[in-house]
């Protein structure tokens, strides 16, 4: 691994952004999300996509500056037409006005068509978390995962989040694919020449499938098979229920594409669709009354005894945020491999390129 | 089986509430939601139930004729305590009038507290998808799921129900225990002789078990252990995530009780918290367009070419909209035991009981 100072990774990233043509403060937001992911150790949604992110500017499938057009709006809710822009910054932006309309109203929602790949939805739920509210961010995502009894891919990984703060930095968030596992985990076994155990997948015939390499392939093609819905074989036709409610949330709502119309982003633009949603924690009780209970059940959960062979109970952001608290001090970690990849895309573009360091800061 | 109209079923139930002191009205609610349960093959939560109500209500842990206190309200929120009431007609009383706040704001949430047992989630949720909304329910329920990588129960099967509507009679109705089962699984495994499958339950020690005897012993008696999270071993702190993420919108939000201070409702008031939420479907798109989207997304799922050696392909509810459909021409159908103790709990009370059939009405 190697090392740099959140500010540096952020400076850096939204150089590499801005030079391809996403305007100075969509690229110092999208840079933001990105590093954030990488703070907190969700390494999958980090800088590791910084070419994928610059192929789709570079391609014309994410487009730079484009404004969003409101389809509908009341004081309480808003639905956008992304028109292909950065799901990142956007994103952000979205979920300004979903808080403010809150902030107003008590409660604000937001649909979006036509967008792409968004990074970390725990990050915007946790906006409205740093606010007194509930924060909730879903997106739909390239149809990978296979209804139960089916044979063939009919939905993404299709995330949910939902974020709400306690007292001090205590913090509940919860950010979770509604499939088993993804492509990525399968990738990682195909390259071990691993198999994969029952309830992650299913092959072309609809049936368990252990071999991740003939799996990936037919994924590819699209000849049927892809990942089981959390819960697998036993419980896999509720994770599926999840993941058709975050496709009528995100894409029905908005008008945009669902289902297994849902494209991969490497080949066009991902036409992904997202929602937000936020409700102040005074609808309900006297915020302050809300943390403090909060506190107390976080805290009930983090001093359980631990089950024998496991050191710790968590409970749902508690690794994140402690990996973003070492962060600070350490720096962001990245493995050779992404900042090899990082360093050059920046090189290549004139983007002046910090020295990163063998080891964490302050040691 | 036996079979009895629904009409019947319901004015017999009905009756039995009335006796044991639930005012005529809320009695008659009660019944609507325990028989629809019945009629859509949820007989876990059906009729089934009677006793418990019964003996909840004359043992006054569930109160007749208690109206709910409103702790906070907003033209968009409402906070009840329940004060221990009929946790069914209460239900159904609070999301007329989250229904009646969306109809007017756009939107309506509803959190409770000290409420008993409220049936099927989905009940609640399916009536804001017949006004053209999104509609939401949830419950926290009896302390049996134990978090990831701890060895005691922290929170309950805490449910989702998510409904929305489409064209005609189509419906998409999400209704799902945040568990991978339910402790009634257990129970028929356990009466079976059967063990139990990896990823269902763990033991005292925190580590699966497969012994189903030994395990509702130590439920019982509190010795530690439970069921798991949805997603069992490999993704259980998704559905662990997802449990206290329901815990928070009904016991949080309401200044309820939560986590493992939830108590069975066999030997006092269940104290349960809920949460309703309705958002109407204008907030995004013209209701028609999103309802021929939704039909679109459902007819999609139905002809989906079934794995090899499944029958069909379903989505969240479909089973029980069937199910329903065939009451109204069939009848409800009992097993003989619960015929039995329904017959027996009306006629203690007087309650009139109508002679039920052997066969399906109408064949």
């Amino acid at each position: 691994m190697v090392y740099i100072s959140r500010r540096e990774a952020e400076k850096l990233c939204a150089g590499i952004f801005f030079q391809v043509g996403i305007p100075q403060k969509d690229a110092e937001d999208s840079a933001e999300i990105l590093v954030t992911a990488d703070a907190r150790g969700i390494r999958s949604h980090g800088l590791a996509r910084i070419r994928r992110y610059v192929d789709g500017i570079k391609a014309g499938f994410i487009k730079g500056g484009v404004e969003p057009r409101t389809l509908r709006e009341t004081p309480i809710s808003l639905v956008l037409d992304a028109q292909g822009g950065m799901g990142l910054s956007l994103s952000k932006h979205a979920m300004e006005r979903v808080i403010a309309k809150a902030r107003a109203q008590g409660c604000g929602v937001c649909s979006i068509r036509n967008s792409n790949h968004f990074g970390i939805a725990g990050f915007y739920a946790e906006m409205a978390a740093r606010q007194d509210m509930i924060g909730i961010a879903m997106t739909n995502t390239a149809a990978l995962g296979v209804p139960t009894f089916a044979r063939e891919a009919m939905f993404g990984t299709n995330p949910i989040a939902f974020a709400v703060s306690g007292l001090g930095t205590d913090l509940f968030s919860l950010d979770m694919a509604t499939t088993t596992v993804t492509r990525g985990t399968i990738e990682v076994a195909a390259r071990e020449g691993a198999s994969i155990p029952p309830g992650w997948a299913v092959g072309t015939d609809g049936r368990a499938t252990g071999n991740p390499v003939r799996l990936l392939e037919d994924m590819l093609y699209k000849r049927g098979g892809g990942l089981l819905p959390l819960g697998g074989e036993e419980g896999g036709h509720k994770g599926y229920g999840l993941a058709v409610m975050v496709d009528i949330l995100c894409a029905l709502a908005s008008g945009g594409v669902f289902g297994g119309d849902v494209r991969d982003s490497e080949l066009t633009s991902a036409r992904v669709c997202h929602f937000f949603m936020a409700l102040r924690l005074d609808l309900f009780r006297d915020p302050e009354d809300f943390k403090r209970d909060l506190s107390r059940m976080l805290g009930e959960l983090r001093s359980l005894k631990p089950a024998e062979g496991a050191e710790r109970v968590y409970y749902a952001g508690l690794l994140e945020q402690e990996a973003e608290a070492r962060c600070e001090k350490e720096g962001v970690p990245l493995s050779e491999e992404v900042w090899k990849t990082l360093a050059e895309t920046a090189r290549d573009l004139g983007v002046p390129v910090p020295g990163p360091r063998a080891n964490p800061f302050g040691r």
